[in-house]
């Protein structure tokens, strides 16, 4: 028995969503405010930051680098081809690089931003930071996306899928991370064609149905971000 | 044989510097100035970020954790006892953790402030963003150091090494980030005594000794940095 501690616009959350998903592993899911730092989860992840994933009564497992390698190490082998890390030590390396950017370069100038700026601060109370977006990180945030868009077209260009010829770790964390600014409409797909076709790919999976159907109250989801031919 | 791209005040690539030591990996340091992005280096790494390692004329592998779990997957073994990634998946969650809270949290509250606006700018030409440092910037990582202290403080009193009983990536990993703020004078380790006692010992390790004989040019160490009873 797996508990998730997440939040739904969580680029880390989803990302260890998919890869429960993709793994086949059952999990339940427990609604966290990271910002409202209640004590019982800080006892779980002194951080204060989800994802954190628990198996039956054992320790807590923090952080998605932390768990995505978890979920590996525990069940990597028992899905045989659909495994998502590679076999080999380069390869490997590859597939965490691209992880790491995903999660820490990508989140930190475009899509951590975005989700601070226009959905955790529309959940906070004022007291805890909540109010309108700041106007300069969202521009900043804007002017960055197109060189990550521009970088993964071209390794999607070139491989079959962004880390090699199999779809690996690193495909569900950028399209997790590119899911909740699609979520807000703030993805130029226009000018990626490379990408788009890249991310059409990734949202027909299975596993990422239950993160298009995920809504926030009083921000619907831009018009394209729920079709898989958008 | 090994080639480490690395800046001698990255705490990230001091952080691989210990590994690649406490592995008995001989390597071939080839100093970055990341800020120049030069040319040869982007093509090797297009995050334009150090560390990146090279093993002869193979694939790059990049960023702290990618080689970091490169080394442990291609040396890990060899090295018996001494291996700096324990056997166990939880024990292995536990290390990756403390890792991240080093090269992320840590790194972003805390140390990476220091070393931009006290080590990098003092480097760069003001046409690559070089200048006075920013002392809202190192008001606000001064601020946040003792929080960071206090909790691995409390894990040094708890357990034998800071992910339980044996010496891992996560020791290395706090201890070269914080090296980066102690040259500098900003560790404030006189209220921390378990801290204190915890660095003294990852300090007198012969892994260690190269980082402390390293100086900055026109920025001497604090006094107390390359001194093991400090």
């Amino acid at each position: 028995m797996l508990t998730l501690y997440h939040h739904p616009f969580s680029p880390a959350s989803r990302f260890i969503r998919l890869v429960l998903a993709e793994y086949g592993a059952k999990v339940e899911l427990v609604a966290e405010r990271p910002w409202e730092r209640r004590r019982g989860f800080l006892m779980l992840n002194a951080a204060g930051t989800v994802p954190v994933l628990q198996e039956y009564e054992g320790p807590p497992i923090c952080g998605a680098y932390a768990i995505m390698e978890y979920l590996d190490e525990t069940r990597g082998y028992a899905v045989g081809d659909r495994r998502l890390m590679p076999d080999h030590p380069e390869a490997r390396a590859e597939t965490r690089r691209l992880v790491d950017w995903a999660l820490n370069k990508l989140d930190g100038e475009v899509v951590g931003p975005f989700v601070r700026e226009r959905i955790y601060k529309q959940e906070m109370p004022a007291s805890m930071g909540g109010g309108s977006p700041d106007s300069a990180s969202l521009r900043a945030a804007r002017a960055n996306i197109g060189h990550h868009l521009r970088y993964f077209g071209y390794l999607a260009a070139a491989r079959n899928w962004l880390a090699g010829e199999k779809l690996t770790f690193a495909d569900l964390a950028v399209a997790a991370e590119l899911s909740c600014a699609d979520y807000l409409g703030e993805v130029t797909w226009a000018t990626e064609e490379n990408m788009k076709a890249w991310y059409a790919r990734v949202k027909s999976r299975p596993s990422f149905r239950p993160l298009l159907s995920e809504k926030m109250l009083g921000m619907p989801p831009a018009p394209s971000y729920a079709d898989l031919d958008f």
